[in-house]
């Protein structure tokens, strides 16, 4: 396999699987998960949504978790920003990086945030007039884009209109959000390929969700790709809103097993890791979806012991 | 990808997956589960064990499942056979195949079968003999083959000397079994790569698990290299025995899945294996790892509907 020789983790776990839950977690547990997801060794980490406490009360504490973790400086912590609003709060935190997001259709863009696609691309000029003012870079994640639960397939022409926008706006990077898991190889990679073809050097990133469970097959494709920015979650946190009981977000450790297995370095430590794993399995009071936590690494050996 | 147009789904479920269940299953409900297997279309079912009730009570009614099941001629029906007793009883109850099996390593194989290789080899013969009397074909496992839980990496050396004893024996072919699930992808493809070298038109099966999260991407990699022959297990039924709450099986429905995204043919209704697998889970009254029995299938469209 023609795979890279590292890949970034981007570990989503506290701003994607805690925003779904429905008990407050502690600000001082949540600042202690991500400073262990730290010391693992990931280096890019979206750490929360600086979006209304009216909304998503799990979030009302982003500024706080911002300003109270470890921020070494090889580590980037972003946030998601859904308005201008967000967008001077997360400015006011020094996040390292702001994530904009909208959907590739419009019925889930209208269910997710109600607007039209053209009003959250509007929306977004304010975001990008403040972050720059501040100096911080933003990302765009576009979400439902190999397939909407309401819509189907989504067209390439589509995609690549609304990247097209997305640039014209000065983002840094896209990420191809697969919101309720509707991804499968040959898709990943007509997407992926139509894409990096019409943008050159595009920094192209890949939020695949094991919903159906093939999160990881979609993985492997896409490192074939020669994709190198993976986004997951830790113990697999977070679910499918639309399947109870389904899985969401590729699992972070199992994710970096796979990689290490394949020989692509991650800069990160998978027995802390699963650690964290075991920590925020904890945290959460239910069992969560990673395989690695349970089992152990591969050459964790058993001792013999007759009968 | 170099896939092929098709490949065969070898259900293990009700002999690998009933085996692990403390709780009696009656028999007339692994008759019907088989039964509905077969209307959704599966052609290849190992439906159970010829073994001692005293080791594995829950396969005391094998003759009677074997007798009582659908056999259309289209059908493959295989029973494990541990023993020359197991195989009168096999041959008796007209199988239209035999398992037998020994481990890759020593230690899981004293562990398992309280035997050295050679002791099992050696007993293997007088299977032989019985199945071909009966006119009935047998096929061997490898178990542990990508990996031991207690003696960690299998040499390729060891694989091959055990496949060609087992060839010599007269075996109509071999599967491959992750049986704790430390196959990686290129294990995988080193593993299969060499037995399909020394032995061309050796039909190669494989049997994976997802202990680890990646038994769909080891899935993947060996259709790549043109095996077609998997087995897995619907709902993905059992277990780990060393890794309590990991998945054992890689669930027959999700592969399916995976194969019909890929343009692969399996024979196989979906949406009627979706709905053995639920009644599965039914049967078992715990939730089972299968994922795409709980989101549906990838066009299972949701109606809009604003808040």
């Amino acid at each position: 396999m023609n795979s890279p020789k590292s890949a970034t983790v981007v570990e989503v776990g506290p701003r994607d699987g805690f925003q779904m839950e429905k008990r407050f977690i502690e600000t001082d547990t949540k600042i202690e998960i991500i400073n262990a997801l730290i010391k693992s060794g990931i280096k890019r980490i979206e750490a929360t949504s600086f979006i209304s406490p009216r909304a998503i009360p799990q979030m009302r504490d982003a500024s706080e978790v911002v300003n109270k973790i470890l921020r070494p400086k090889d580590v980037f912590i972003e946030a998601l920003v859904p308005n201008p609003k967000g967008g001077e709060d997360a400015a006011q935190a020094r996040v390292d990086g702001m994530r904009i997001f909208l959907s590739a259709s419009e019925s889930h863009n209208r269910k997710n945030v109600n607007r039209t696609i053209e009003e959250s691309l509007s929306g977004f000029k304010e975001i990008m007039r403040i972050a720059e003012k501040a100096g911080i870079p933003v990302a765009a994640d576009i979400a439902v884009a190999f397939g909407c639960p309401f819509e189907g397939d989504i067209s390439l022409d589509r995609l690549h209109r609304i990247a097209d926008r997305m640039l014209e706006l000065g983002v840094r990077g896209i990420t191809l959000g697969d919101t309720t898991g509707m991804a499968t190889p040959l898709i990943v990679r007509k997407t992926c390929e139509s894409l990096l073809k019409a943008y050159p050097g595009l920094a192209l990133g890949i939020h695949l969700h094991n919903t159906r469970g093939i999160g990881l097959v979609n993985v492997y494709e896409a490192l074939s790709l020669g994709l190198t920015n993976f986004e997951s979650s830790v113990a697999g946190l977070g679910g499918c809103p639309f399947a109870p009981g389904a899985t969401g977000n590729v699992c972070t450790e199992d994710m970096v097993y796979l990689f290490h297995e394949l020989g692509i370095q991650t800069g990160i430590d998978l027995s802390e890791l699963i650690k964290v794993a075991r920590k925020v399995e904890q945290v959460i009071g239910r069992p969560l979806p990673g395989q690695v936590m349970k089992a152990g690494a591969r050459l964790d050996l058993h001792s013999f012991a007759i009968g």
